[in-house]
């Protein structure tokens, strides 16, 4: 629901929020678990705000969250805290938590409150952002129907897209331990791959590297094991959402997914960005589900309502950046190899969840769900190499004159996203960034 | 390696170790995690002797660890510890306390020592046994080669093993938040299915619900994301095993598998037997890999050691029952469906850990890596309806003059384990059970 934390002219008294450029201005407010010393230990969850990072916790020690109807956000923010402490509060408590950020943060707040709210602010290149989180499971869906065919017509140009796909939220299982926060360095993987079908396969570094430009989504409100979560009650279920980077190794996916699926081509690394943007945030960028016209079917009806189709989409642009060890050496900034869009998937996250939790499989507060690479229908929009370069056969050029099939050593990720609609300010997720390193 | 632990001839002052029967003699010592009250809050840390569950963290606090040597694992007794807090130590110190836990318990511990350690004794039947930690990613396997075959050939009668069998430990990961403790009762699922290809596929309870019959191993020392663990170490990073009964809704897999694997036809429950079974109580029945002869590629190099092929097998037999209904309201036993062998897989437990480190994915202490349906050449040993029944072609008969080709509801499947060797004393898994119940 649209209500006055999205009012567009409102202002910050935190300067940068204010920069029409920023990802964090006092419309967003995005959770972040931070860490001050850089080592764990002096650390907690924060809201981010134009470039810096506000302590919730020592806002709640000052006593800034202290009426009733606050009561239960507050008990959560104890030091150290994971982000997750906020998943299962309802949606309610949380709405009246945001709009008191907002009152503490905007422009005509009153002097003294603004000064106990200014000390408990840091520079958000001060600290270290971790994954705001535990994740019990990682689950990756698929549900980018322009991913599907562009990748399926690679195995199978007469039929690219398998019958179940417009049926079925195809997903699976991730591997949650590899989850890392923006700013790792990935080291390229070793595994098996056959790239001569008539010789016997070989185990070494991958020489198919790639990234998958995704978006996830944090279960908020679990379900216990047997039940079920209906259509339309899903996003009821879902906290936020941040930027995924599903590092692939194409050759070992390759050789591996039959019968059962990827997994070591997968699960070396997945980098997801820190910042955790709500779906109150989002409501502004609500747009309709994917469009079947006559092309396919209606989703069954356990997948099916109104809401969902009317406002189950979100528009979210999604920028993929390239910076290879070349460009850096050489000034050359990050090169933009690629803009897809969240509204452009096939299956909605509330279709997901709702699909994920329709066999009783109990989905956990803190649980990340991801929607598989988010590619559109135009060449542009193509969510990892392995689409753009026709799996290695068409290398993409960059600026400083080098070619990709698919990443060198030294090359970097950069994924960003953000909103923009008129009449609303523009919210953004920051970034999700990772730095190849040569296999070890 | 065997040692004075595994002495046939010891004899507990606890009767019922002493029972040829029973799987939990002196020689076995499994670790579980008990609940005294049958609610959370007074239990931990115990080990199985003969009927009873022994308290460790009473023990520890009634000073029976309080030597130097044994400080270390007394030091992860504390109450309500879970037992992979035990998982990372070093087998040197766990065997040391296996030796202490002998000591105790034999029948020539002194009378004084004796009494301590009676009164902190449970009746096994009077206490609920919980999963024995917080089980972080759990990954499955699919390494027998037989049950690959059966099903293969279900899908591909003359291409039943695909190329990359006979040399990638195929594996997938599950779900780790629906694995369940033995006797939780196990819902029907329901799900989308496609029983006739030219009709739409319809959403409801599944009619091909199946069991899988799995041996477990828990992730003992982790490695760090990055790192990888190499074949002669391997098994330093295993703790032990349970059976796992990987419950599968054959129709909701079989629609939705395609290209990424199985999952919700998995996901809804994995129930495991609470005793972990060490390796070290395993020691003495230890056997050859599986013999490649000159059908088979010899294992990659990072796949293959002479310790693992002189003795990465382990012989253990796994008997799956089923008791329907009828049968239990007659008065017939469980009866015996299949027998299999752990010591049949392709590939063994270490390959399965160091392939899955292979790509530097971090396994983590507590993890679980399950074998994958353990099936045998011979008809008597399929571990699962699928194969047994042709795919729901040929049911199979019950002495209550019932037949199944999938599970009906309140079906209970047992899954049970045991070691036998000439020399040895027999040692067991316990039971993992599992009642069906309707779809809600």
């Amino acid at each position: 629901m649209i209500n006055s934390t999205h009012d567009s002219t409102l202002k910050s008294w935190v300067d940068s929020a204010n920069d029409p450029d920023t990802d964090f201005p006092i419309q967003n407010l995005p959770y972040v678990y931070f860490d001050r010393s850089g080592a764990d230990g002096d650390g907690g969850i924060g809201v981010l705000i134009g470039d810096q990072a506000l302590d919730l916790t020592r806002c709640r020690e000052d006593g800034l969250f202290a009426s009733e109807e606050l009561a239960e956000v507050a008990w959560t923010l104890q030091k150290g805290a994971a982000v997750s402490n906020l998943f299962d509060i309802d949606p309610e408590a949380l709405s009246a938590f945001r709009a008191r950020l907002v009152a503490l943060l905007k422009d005509d707040s009153d002097e003294a409150t603004r000064s106990i709210v200014a000390k408990n602010l840091v520079d958000s290149k001060s600290v270290r952002f971790d994954i705001p989180c535990e994740i019990g499971d990682y689950t990756d869906f698929y549900c980018s129907i322009y991913h599907a065919t562009n990748v399926g017509k690679l195995f199978r140009p007469d039929n690219p897209l398998l019958p179940n796909y417009s049926w079925v939220p195809i997903g699976y299982h991730g591997r949650a331990s590899s989850i890392v926060p923006s700013g790792t360095d990935v080291i390229r993987p070793k595994g098996q791959g056959r790239p001569d079908p008539e010789a016997p396969p070989i185990f070494g570094p991958s020489r198919r590297l790639d990234y998958e430009m995704e978006v996830g989504f944090y279960v908020g409100k679990g379900n216990d094991l047997g039940d079920t979560i209906d259509i339309a009650d899903a996003e009821k279920h879902i906290f936020g959402l941040c930027l995924v980077n599903d590092w692939s190794a194409r050759d070992i996916q390759g050789w591996e997914y039959q019968p059962l699926g990827p997994f070591l081509g997968k699960s070396f690394a997945t980098t997801i960005s820190p910042a955790v943007v709500t779906m109150e945030a989002l409501a502004p960028f609500r747009v309709p589900a994917f469009d079947r016209g006559d092309d396919y079917p209606a989703p069954l009806p356990y997948l099916s309502d109104e809401t969902n189709a009317g406002s189950g989409g979100i528009d979210v642009k999604l920028d993929v950046l390239i910076s290879t060890k070349k460009m850096r050496d050489e000034g050359i900034e990050p090169h933009l190899i690629s803009r897809s869009n969240l509204k452009d998937l096939f299956w909605t996250v509330g279709q997901m969840l709702t699909h994920h939790a329709s066999n009783g499989c109990n989905l956990q507060t803190g649980d990340l769900i991801a929607t598989g690479t988010v590619s559109g229908k135009e060449d542009s929009e193509r969510g990892c190499l392995l689409e753009m370069t026709l799996g290695g056969k068409e290398p993409i050029e960059l600026p400083s004159g080098e070619t990709r099939k698919f990443l060198e050593d030294y090359d970097e990720i950069i994924l960003r996203g953000f909103c923009e609609r008129e009449g609303f300010r523009r919210i953004g997720f920051g970034e999700c960034r990772g730095v190849v390193l040569p296999a070890s």
